[in-house]
C-alpha cells in the first residue's frame, strides 16, 4: 500500500475522480498561492551569506511585511548579524511558511522561498515601505524610529513554491508579480471553522455529489479560496482529498455564504 | 520612556532588582539553551547555497532531530532542492526556533543558528542516526526506507544564539557539545500550565519575597528550567521580568513540585 502521507513522490498529483464527467476543479496557481502566503506571513527566515564563518548560508528569524507588488519588507537592526551580512553581500532569500494551524505535520504546510538581492529601501520609497510594514506589524511602531533600524526589501529573482506534499514548482518573478493574493485569505479561517462546526452535512453532500466521491462517509473543509474549496474526505477505501470549484471567483465571505447555500441545494437536487 | 518590548538594544540585560542583597539567580547558559532548543525542535529552516540562481542562500523547511552530541539530523529526499544544493556545496546552517506557544511576538522567541557542513551520514553511523530520528519523528517511518531519502547531519562550527529580546551571543562548538539539554524541557509546559492555573498566589509570593519585587501585584510563570524559573511580574510601575533560582539543580517534575511547595513556605515565612 502506498502511504498517503508524507511521501512527496509516490502520491499522485491529483486524486482519481470517480465521476470522469466532472470538470477538473479550478484551483489557485502556484504564483497565486505564493502571493497569498507572502501577504499572510508575519515572520520569515531570512537567509544571508555569513561573514564569519565566511561563506556559510546564515538563517535568522525576522518579521516580515509585503509591498504592493509582493516584495518582502524587513525592518532590520544594524546591530544584527543578518544586517552585517547583507552589507557584505546582498544575496539573500526568505522562507515564508503557512501558520502551523491545524497541521500537525510541518511538511504538510505550504511555503515559498523567494531568492534575490536584499537591500535598504531608498529614501524616496521609505514612506510606502513604512506604511505597509506598520499596517502589517503594528507592534513595530515601538522601534521603527530607532536610529539603528532600517527598512530592507528583497527583490525576487526566483521563487520556489512547495505546497505541502506533492505540489512544488519554480515560479517566475513575472508570474508572481502579476498574481493577486487571495481575496478570501483573511476570511478563510472563519469560514472553515463555521462550516466544520455547523455544516458537516453540507460538506458531505458537496463531497458525494459535487466532488465526485459518492461513497464519502464524512468530509471536512480544509481550505477555501476565491476559486473553490478543498475537502478531506473519508471513504470506505480510506481518506482522500477532493475539491469543489465555485461557478465564478468570489471575493467576500458574504458571497461565499450565499454560494455555499446554493451549492448545498444543488447537491441535494 | 524606554519601551520594554520589542527593543533588543535599549533594554537592560537584567532587570534592576529592588533588593540588592539577593544573589543573581542562576540561569541556563546560552550553550545550554541552544542544546535544549535543538533537542525540542521538530522543524527547522535548512539554509544551503543554491545552484540556480547560483550562489544565493536558499532557505527551506525540513524536519529535524538531534544526535547524542547535539548535531542536527535531517532525512532528505534526493529530489529536493536543498539536497541538490548540498551535493554541490556542503556549507549550510539550520535555524531552529522555540515553538510559537504563548508568545504573540515572534521576535520574543529563543532561536539558534548552527553553521557548519552538512553531509550524508556514513553507513557505519546510520543505525544510530536512524534510531534518533525516528524516536523524535515517528511519522517519518512511512518514508524512511524510500530509496530517494537519506540521512544528513550538520557538524556545527559556529552557533549564534538569540534568546528573544536582548540576549544573544556566539556559542562555541565545544561549549555547545559539553552542555546538556535541560532535563525539565519535556515537563516544563505542564508545570507552567499547572502553576498559572492553580497557584497564582504562590507565584505572587515568589515574586514579592524571593525575586525582590515587593510591590508586585500579580505574577505569571513564563519558564522553568533545572536552575529555577522566570516570572512576568506586574507592578504599579509597569511590567517587569524576575527570576527565582532553586537551591540546587532539579531534574524531575516531582522534584519541582516539592521544591515549589518548600519555596512558597519560605516566601510566606
Amino acid at each position: 500500500m502506498v502511504p498517503r502521507m508524507p511521501n512527496e513522490h509516490a502520491r499522485p498529483a491529483a486524486s482519481p475522480r470517480d465521476d470522469a464527467s466532472l470538470p477538473v476543479a479550478r484551483a489557485p496557481s502556484h504564483a497565486e498561492r505564493c502571493r497569498t502566503l507572502v501577504a499572510e506571513a508575519r515572520s520569515a527566515t531570512l537567509c544571508t551569506i555569513a561573514r564569519d564563518p565566511a561563506g556559510y548560508p546564515y538563517g535568522s528569524l525576522v518579521t516580515v511585511a509585503v509591498d504592493a507588488v509582493g516584495r518582502p519588507l524587513f525592518l532590520l537592526s544594524e546591530l544584527a548579524e543578518h544586517t552585517g551580512n547583507l552589507a557584505g553581500r546582498s544575496d539573500a532569500s526568505a522562507l515564508l511558511t503557512e501558520p502551523l494551524g491545524t497541521h500537525d505535520q510541518p511538511l504538510a504546510l505550504g511555503r515559498v522561498t523567494l531568492l534575490g538581492r536584499c537591500a535598504k529601501v531608498d529614501a524616496s520609497e521609505l514612506p510606502a515601505a513604512r506604511g505597509a510594514f506598520l499596517a502589517h506589524q503594528p507592534s513595530a511602531s515601538y522601534y521603527v524610529d530607532f536610529k539603528d533600524f532600517a527598512f530592507y526589501r528583497l527583490e525576487p529573482e526566483a521563487l520556489r513554491y512547495v505546497g505541502g506534499f506533492g505540489r512544488m514548482s519554480w515560479v517566475t518573478p513575472d508570474d508572481y508579480r502579476a498574481a493577486e493574493p487571495d481575496p478570501l485569505r483573511g476570511a478563510a479561517p472563519g469560514i472553515l471553522a463555521h462550516m466544520n462546526a455547523d455544516h458537516a452535512d453540507a460538506s458531505l453532500a458537496y463531497a458525494r455529489v459535487l466532488a465526485g466521491v459518492p461513497d464519502a462517509t464524512s468530509a471536512t473543509m480544509t481550505a477555501v479560496d476565491r476559486y473553490g474549496f478543498d475537502l478531506a474526505v473519508i471513504t470506505p477505501a480510506g481518506p482522500r482529498a477532493a475539491r469543489v470549484a465555485f461557478d465564478a471567483p468570489l471575493t467576500t465571505s458574504d458571497e461565499v455564504r450565499r454560494t455555499m447555500v446554493a451549492l448545498v441545494k444543488r447537491a441535494r437536487g
